[in-house]
């Protein structure tokens, strides 16, 4: 397969091609111990919410608001090709990366019904699709080229791509913080990907290619072996970097590059983040390198089927919080973990105390005979 | 304590005590293949929605149509005390009981707040409360008895308040099936109620009763050994018994009876049934011992925290939706798995396909490279 790919630096102009790794904040934890009075206080044995109560304890210290109110989540789908399709790692042809933004943008797709039922604001960013968009399409244009280079045989991106890459997820998600927003998930699209993920997670992690690549899109036994050979190819070919950016730039994609820059702005800015599949977290990974603080503003929604996906979740010092067998990216998992983000936060807030709703107080009486939180939990 | 308890014929005047195990007809697979192809036909790589797309199969056959269309779902929750109480098995005063089920049916309590917002109706029953609530409360009155009697001591029931709270979920759900609902939620509220299911399942599946018995909704170790006493004590006193209905009356609830046969009565008129957390699970045991066909309607919602409900689950051969460690009952983990049923028949009713998104058919190309479903399944 052949894949075209040219700078497109008629859409680049103006855009930044310095990217700045935001400074971020560690979450302080000082909110905790009020937090969890006020869970304590609600109409219920006390922490049978389970993780309900741990995530609405995180998102006020996330959000520095001892009553976090959380907007309508913006979705920011990222979207790119990738050289290295022309290795024959995946079984979809390369047009559907962008026929599938157009997809979504209209609505449609499994992410584009999940945003518009669960309250989530979709915003598709063409990053480096290999295809013209007709200008009436609701993409965002922010492309920077027309797909990665391969990855197997140069580095995927050149310094200005990637850095470009980065500075546009800060600059949505600035946008968007401007705008009111204070929970951003992440998607994304792009035939390919899941070959510059795994090659990102073998290189950061350093754990084996095998653990590292799974069957992506689809994929039989033959061609997981070959997939991990290319993956393998990459890794000799780029390795002993250490800076993380560098990395990223070599193995990774313009929509990973993207998603990392996003994720580091929206924590700079205090803002929840909601994680989605392999991809996603391989972007995390990323940004965590760049700068750890980050790890602490997130919410791991789903865990894929993909393999890797559960290692690099446990790499990361993460807990997903729903595992539905789904390998669909798209930011199908955050947008499904956003339903229990929001649920465990509106009861936080709304619901009834024992006095408000007149029901005896079962922990004083509990406490009074010396039970124990730990033991409990 | 001392538990006071009458028969209250009053309110039972007119209610059938004998219960008839309704015929239920095991769910045909014939629609599997065609679901399946619907499924297959979306724009998106084969199988990547997981469970979702399991789940929307198993509603298609249980509903035996091709696109079945879910109402809101009716939440029963049963609600009932417990004279094992008596045996000091739980640190909550019997009056929450009474008070979580005003609080409830006032649109508070954890419940109360996630069926206004999941989009499901609530309906408390009181089958055996041991108080009585104002009549100007919005809870359905079918109390049959002033809590069980203490199973320690003899049966917690006799035959006719076993048969007749039987009844009474068929009755309920036989009512919200006229009022054209196809899918029935259960919760339960009922100081004590988790010392009898966990009688209830060590009785029924012979399982240990250490690893039937958990902490309810707070125990220290030394509360928990002696639930584990109490338990064994009333396992000795019943052994022997092989009834299904026999069982349930004497180490059961009122509620969980009505639970029960309200989960039975579902599953004759192909409703959809969400199961919650150990105690609902506990009375799908039972009903199965009844009707083991009553399996085929169930989604196993949420695992819950509570020691055994794992292995109870597992046992009936399920596996759960969500695990968010919570362990408060009441319908709460039916609440939450309700929002991923409904995305999944969302999805697979609503998914744009290949053809008419304009996406190219990866599957057939996949198809033609000979991968195998098994292999990404």
């Amino acid at each position: 397969m052949v894949v075209d790919r040219n700078v497109c630096n008629g859409y680049t102009a103006g855009m930044s091609d310095v990217f700045t790794i935001p400074r971020i904040a560690p979450v302080e934890q000082t909110l905790v111990p009020s937090a969890r009075r006020i869970w304590d206080s609600k109409a219920k044995p006390q922490l049978s919410l389970g993780r309900l109560e741990d995530l609405a304890v995180k998102i006020a210290c996330i959000r520095n608001e001892l009553n976090p109110v959380l907007e309508r989540p913006m979705l920011l789908l990222a979207a790119a090709d990738h050289g290295v399709v022309a290795q024959g790692v995946t079984g979809s042809p390369q047009e559907i990366t962008m026929q599938q933004c157009i997809n979504f943008s209209r609505g449609g797709g499994a992410i584009g019904l999940m945003c518009a039922g669960n309250g989530i604001d979709l915003e598709v960013v063409d990053v480096g699709v290999a295809a013209d968009f007709d200008p009436h399409e609701q993409i965002m244009d922010r492309k920077i080229a027309r797909g990665t280079a391969d990855m197997t045989t140069g580095p995927a991106m050149t310094a200005s791509e990637c850095h470009q890459a980065l500075a546009v997820g800060t600059e949505r998600v600035s946008t968007y913080a401007r705008s009111g927003k204070n929970v951003v998930a992440f998607g994304e699209m792009g035939v390919g990907n899941t070959t510059a993920a795994s090659a990102l997670m073998a290189s950061y992690t350093g754990c084996p290619v095998s653990l590292c690549t799974g069957q992506g899109s689809g994929m039989d036994a033959a061609g997981l072996a070959h997939k991990r050979a290319v993956v393998d190819r990459a890794l000799r070919l780029h390795h002993g970097q250490s800076d993380p950016i560098e990395v990223l730039r070599r193995l990774g994609g313009l929509e990973i590059a993207c998603i990392a820059g996003g994720m580091l702005e929206a924590a700079s800015r205090r803002m929840v983040v909601l994680v989605d599949g392999f991809i996603c977290t391989a972007a995390l990974l990323a940004a965590s390198r760049m700068e750890p603080a980050v790890l602490d503003y997130v919410v791991f929604c789903h865990e894929s089927r993909e393999a890797g996906h559960r290692l690099l979740i446990e790499l990361l010092g993460g807990s997903p919080l729903l595992r539905l067998g789904m390998c669909l990216g798209e930011g199908t998992g955050a947008a499904l973990g956003w339903l229990v983000v929001r649920q465990a936060v509106d009861l936080y807030n709304t619901m009834t105390s024992f006095e408000r709703g007149g029901v005896t107080d079962s922990v004083s009486l509990l406490k009074a005979r010396g039970i124990d939180r730990a033991a409990i939990h």
